[in-house]
């Protein structure tokens, strides 16, 4: 299964690609889409948008998962923040793909085992999860974070499925 | 020059169509798109974008005004408020329109000449400047009274040029 990762911000928003085959993880892609801070909030959503169809087209992953936004204490920030988040989950949707949302601290536990990791410590293990990747950056190393936590739980609601379907026989 | 007001909202957007001729006003269209709330989040936000491109495929509106949501203190709403509205704004951009936006104060300066005004003395206003609207609930009568303030805000725009002009003669 081909899986994207989104890390949504309106000034960056972080992608990766990673391929999953039941655990055994390989990197695909990943990168950073940046909007013009000079253009009007409509124009920079619809480049965002644009940007994103593109990476579908292109990749053809199988599912998405995006990061839940932080959100900080600063409301206008937050408002910013959700209208790129929503532009960021309407892509993959419009696309057909199943759209998953993981907390911070989800992805956190899922890469580097806590739910308090800081920055440093998941960009260390996505780079050893995923080896030859060589990110730099912590946008595009959180979506690959993101990608690989989805990874993670398709791989657990197999194996509980695959339990259930033992225990009903 | 055809505008159509918005107001995002992920529940329930309105939105309002009205024709501006100068200062002569009048009642187009309006209406409530909502999302069923049983759907997930990023198939809500595509069902969103699906109705306003058939809005503005209908209506061919030539330009937009979007109502700047209000921040209230619950960070959860303003980052869901946040989604609906970043897909409220990228539609239209989609759709090669100038989007413009209207703090909630603006909008209701501009209708009914005091930015204090409450929901009912805007809704009471809508329909008195658009006769023939009967325009029912907030959230078109909202969508409706943006629209009028973009529609006085660019006639307020024209009237400076035209005196600059003169003034430069």
């Amino acid at each position: 299964m081909r899986i994207i990762g989104l890390d949504p911000g309106l000034r960056a928003t972080g992608w990766g690609i990673i391929h999953a085959e039941g655990n055994r993880l390989s990197h695909v892609a990943h990168g950073i889409i940046r909007s013009n801070p000079d253009d009007e909030l409509a124009y920079r959503l619809r480049s965002l948008h644009d940007a994103l169809m593109e990476l579908l087209q292109e990749w053809q992953p199988q599912a998405a998962a995006v990061e839940e936004t932080f959100v900080n204490k600063n409301p206008a920030s937050t408002l910013k923040l959700g209208q790129a988040r929503g532009v960021v989950l309407l892509a993959p949707a419009q696309a057909g793909l199943p759209v998953a949302e993981y907390a911070a601290t989800e992805v956190k536990k899922a890469v580097v085992g806590t739910g308090r990791a800081d920055k440093d410590q998941v960009h260390a293990m996505v780079k050893r999860l995923l080896p030859g990747c060589n990110v730099t950056g912590t946008d595009a190393a959180d979506a690959l974070a993101v990608a690989i936590c989805h990874a993670h739980n398709a791989a657990t609601s197999r194996r509980i499925m695959a339990a259930e379907v033992r225990a009903a026989r």
